[in-house]
């Protein structure tokens, strides 16, 4: 049972020798290839060996061949409560993107300064789909959860520090969100978080 | 910005006579009222209080009013790995049937025996959503997962014993599925299970 | 270095026998004696050997001897994000009377449901000291914390269930809480709270 | 609502030149920008480029414009169980300087040779709030605190190793310190613990 | 390589009348036999059966034949930071008696209180080991163990709640003890502090 | 009770100096030594001091003298979930050769693409004892064990990131397996495994 | 692919009346049915409804139908550390001995008095494989595989205290054992362990 | 209260600067300093800065004057379960010769080859106090508690990988200990264990 979406390499723990040679055997057979989890410099090699490529570096994700058009009605919403956290929520972006999904991308509204996340909730609730990407205390997931009626992926990051433990906190807090319909995935799980959304987004 | 969905009392932690008088004040503005977590002996008190409610005792659920049609076109499909997960999953159920939902109940078909999986596979792939609800090794999330294309939620429960740590091992599990399209609530959360699946099921 | 609040008991763990005993001794040298955590039939007993005495049942408290008028200029806001949380906001509540406080009770304005607390948002704000109680996500610490000025002592409560593990997940919520001001006490532990809340809100 | 402190950033996992933009955009608006979490060698890069900024080595914060005076009455005592704890405590120290704060420094009076903590008794006692830095055991907390009668911020830092799991032992004792009036923050938040020190000192 | 200590009987998890079997047996062979861990009615069925045991209560300890006679020179202190750590440390005095020992009993100095435990130092120092019972923060042991020469086990209780986690709290600080020459047990194991104890004990 | 197999040098933390060292002590008495943990410059530097080794990259493991020729009539099945826990197989099928198996790799057939693991099920039924290698969901476990009557050895990789926790969310799945006839071994312990699927296959 | 082991049902959670339904529905198909988990009242029960049924208290197994004779060669050792390890080791005894296996019972011989295991080590080494049952440190598994040069199951169970956290010290040190040939199953998981032994004793 | 041995340097975290400064205060009151947790590079410096100290690479010690003669009439027997566990019994073996204790060292006789340890085990009942250095199981601590009269200092290391869990894996089996007259110290803490062994051996 096919889902129809591009295939995706998981870069990390590759070398780029290794992903060059998935990529060209892939590259027949798929119009549009995925490679997550892609830092700066293997990136640089790849790019060197296949040049057809897109590199988003922020993302850590690498594109080959055509970038797919946006085919859905409707949109993801992809926003995080920091700065460090977009490239988390890049890496759901850029495959939401790649899986033919309109993005929204609205960055940096935590609810410390909730007011900044009022100022966007418009933006928010016009998506098919919400994935909240929140390290720390993670508790975006049960603002905005409460906020909107759509389905909301909660996507812990590992930002923080001390008893944050690698981003256990805000996945314990997404996972005990008072908000209902909030489904969690993996610490730092932009892929997932997005292909998540993605399923839900084709249906609408 | 009103879900629709009919209004639910968490039961646990209140007495039968708050419960009571809970559903008294809600009974008359909403046509269904939901209220989950309520052991046997707790429901028999608030029946005799309010006769016109019905009891669902594996699911621990009691809905007050009216039980609702199913109003949605496709259907969710809870399926669980053993016997000890039914209860789990008929709150899930019994939520989801509240919330206008069709369900497919697919139980006892936990990878151990896969063929029992696959012989209901068509059933299972026939649904818009999947809630998979399963305990001890929760792997029942990665192998329906890698068999369907539509949303899964997995729902682990905190069926087992030892180094489950009251249901631990599969949360875990299901967070690291290595299959793709599975999101995931709280340990034995199948009110939470429930109310995303409705969510995505309303668009279709 | 006396601090000049009335003695506190703390009843978990003592006979109600002990209790009487020591209270016994207290009340000899002290105008008023507190004591936490006791249960409705263990209080039944202190009652009955000590008819002197106040029972504040939802807050497992019992006051000995006069109960203090309250002397503190301003006062200390006690939020609850759900009503599951009152028990241990009560003794928080409670405490912080009996150590001659002004109290203002604002409960069950959880962030899931924000309107409610953006509701109460003036009468928090003019309080001298926040309390904020919370289990499950623990999430109200970072809102509110995020929205006043005052310092907030977050008391994270062991309400919740499954990955929760009893307060665990709103303790680390609220260690980990990005709204700036914000400090922590142990789970469920309202007198702690109301304690620090004192010292802070003696000083204005 | 204002707090009228200082704007902060968060200088972990932000490179020299991210910050030296933020800052750029900043100290047209503020008198005063403070960055913390910022090493040496990146702290060299960012002084080259806005020349008008102070660097403290060991709190690892950066200093933005004019370096506030004392505004406050009473001061905010810092104390540190070891010397490994300092630079934790000087990220408190040159915070709550920057947030207007007297700041009396008491560094290196561990409980495991209690003379030298009762040698500076006096000099804790004079201060209005109290911040404890100290990892390891983190008895430190409960020793003072119960010696003074003024609000006790205690500090966890990530000194140690083995089954001190990175601040865990001694964040564990400070939550579940016997003396009263203590509340703590995450580990190793220097920043924290002056934030919240400063809002109560704010009020005498 | 044999001790020279009585027999001892673990008593929890066994019946009364598993025990008076095992009693019977080695009361044959041996003049005294400790049964630790016997709660109150546990123990009088046991003393219908064998009427030649005494029973202490607070220690849950029987013990069978004669009680030894103190034979060490020196003595064995045991000290408690709370009274709820009575009970422990009662173990830990009964086991200590049981094996020839002199014990000292200093109770309820808690370092939160800290002049309590100066008053009682001269008492404690001249012991030839310390025994430190403590359940909460447990930094009982790095202050007595900063204070005085000697050898000190460090005994970790179970005392307290949230965070404590079933005593992991103390387990933790005394594990992570600043001050020299502190070892620990397991948690609540007063006859393991004892057995240390003892065997210095018997050297001097 | 000697075994019959050959030396093993755990090699992780042992300089090539002190490897080289005890090969030539070793080498002497045995006519094979099996060095594991040895990663590519350090066994460049033994090649160069022990001209008559064969160094396995991916296995990292260096065999020192003639390598066993298989003796065993039955084989050992090695499988993989995926392609990152080819090392830890490695570790294994290395081992297992030394110790004179017939050894049947069967890589990367993880139950997210169940249909893969069908197409090798003849393989894997053909061998005496299997080896199941997997990190993440560790899902592998359940699926392998209901569908194949041999002992089958769990190994746990430590492939996967976030609530993996290097390791463990495979190795609770494995211990937790709903399938009969599947005991663990820890974690990346491939030389463990081997080495119990030999004692078994030993006895066919 | 049968393993041709008798059907077993987990008593745990089922109600008597559940377990006499589906014991009715499998002794029309099966010679011999095993029920683990079942307390001595749930056991009272169910012979009163099926008579032809043989309970083992210890054991906490109730076995329908014939009991089958040893058809084994070779046995099974079953070891414990203490005694309070039994119930557990009689688990796996009893299922052993309805899958067809000779047994022989080693109890009490933990290695706190290792000459007690080594008076048995004869014994034990007869035996095809060994199962090892112990709680607390778990360390018979590492004396006794380093002995022995069969294929071991390391046995976990819960019992101990304090930082025993439920089988989990046992757990941990059986994983880590230095000795080879070890494997583990989950904690208290008798019948798994005696499955895992047959399947290995059934090569033999 | 003074202790009488010479003072310590906890080097971890210290530059070479920062210790030679240490030293030059220290070695103008004391005839012998001693530094641990010096790495080798580290430790060149300082000699550069300071020609009169001794440095012991494995033990990664450092003293600074005149090595004390033994004056302690009894020895301290320092035993390790494997050679990876040398470096952590060489840091207790210098310290103990620091404190002017007779050490005797007994390397490399871990359980899983119990015949090397009963070879030693004369040398280790000559002793008068017995510390066990051990990782992965720590299973050595029982063993040896089980066979000698005389105080055990058990001695966690953090060898070990996967379940290890850097050490806790041993502690915990440690702590558990079935064996009596053991007690524990933090992982790896070589220093604290000689400390807590010279005070007891100063008795003899
Ligand atoms: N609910 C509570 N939670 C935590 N600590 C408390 C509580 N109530 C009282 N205490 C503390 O316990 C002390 C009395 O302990 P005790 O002597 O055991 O009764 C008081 O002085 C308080 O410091
Ligand atoms: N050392 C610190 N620890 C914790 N939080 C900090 C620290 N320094 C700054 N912050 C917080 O981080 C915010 C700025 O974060 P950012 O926008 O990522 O630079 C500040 O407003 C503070 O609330
Ligand atoms: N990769 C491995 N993982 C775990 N244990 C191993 C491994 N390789 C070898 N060993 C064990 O380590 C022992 C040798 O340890 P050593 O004497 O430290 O080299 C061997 O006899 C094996 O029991
Ligand atoms: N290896 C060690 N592990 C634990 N504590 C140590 C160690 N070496 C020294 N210490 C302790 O650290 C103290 C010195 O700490 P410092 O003043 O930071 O150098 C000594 O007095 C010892 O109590
Ligand atoms: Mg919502
Ligand atoms: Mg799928
Ligand atoms: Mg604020
Ligand atoms: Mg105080
Ligand atoms: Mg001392
Ligand atoms: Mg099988
Ligand atoms: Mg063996
Ligand atoms: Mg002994």
């Amino acid at each position: 049972q096919r889902t129809g979406y591009p295939e995706t390499i998981f870069g990390s723990g590759k070398s780029a020798n290794q992903i060059v040679g998935i990529i060209n055997v892939l590259k027949e057979q798929e119009p549009c290839v995925l490679c997550t989890r892609i830092g700066k410099s293997k990136a640089a090699k790849i790019v060197k060996a296949i040049p057809a490529v897109h590199y988003f570096e922020e993302a850590k994700c690498l594109v080959v061949g055509q970038m797919p058009k946006p085919i859905t009605r409707g949109s993801i919403a992809i926003v995080t409560a920091g700065t460090s956290d977009i490239p988390v929520a890049e890496e759901a972006a850029v495959t939401a993107e790649v899986f033919g999904n309109r993005v929204e991308r609205v960055f940096d509204v935590g609810v410390a300064g909730i007011q900044r996340l009022f100022a966007k909730l418009d933006v928010i609730r016009q998506a098919n789909v919400i994935i909240l990407a929140a390290g720390m205390d993670g508790a975006l997931a049960s603002v905005v959860g409460g906020l909107v009626s759509q389905s909301v992926i909660a996507l812990p990051t590992s930002i923080g520090y001390g008893s944050n433990f690698h981003g256990v906190s805000a996945l314990l807090t997404m996972l005990n969100s008072c908000a209902e319909g909030v489904s969690v995935v993996n610490i730092d799980n932009g892929f997932g978080a997005a292909y998540c959304a993605s399923v839900i987004n084709r249906n609408n």
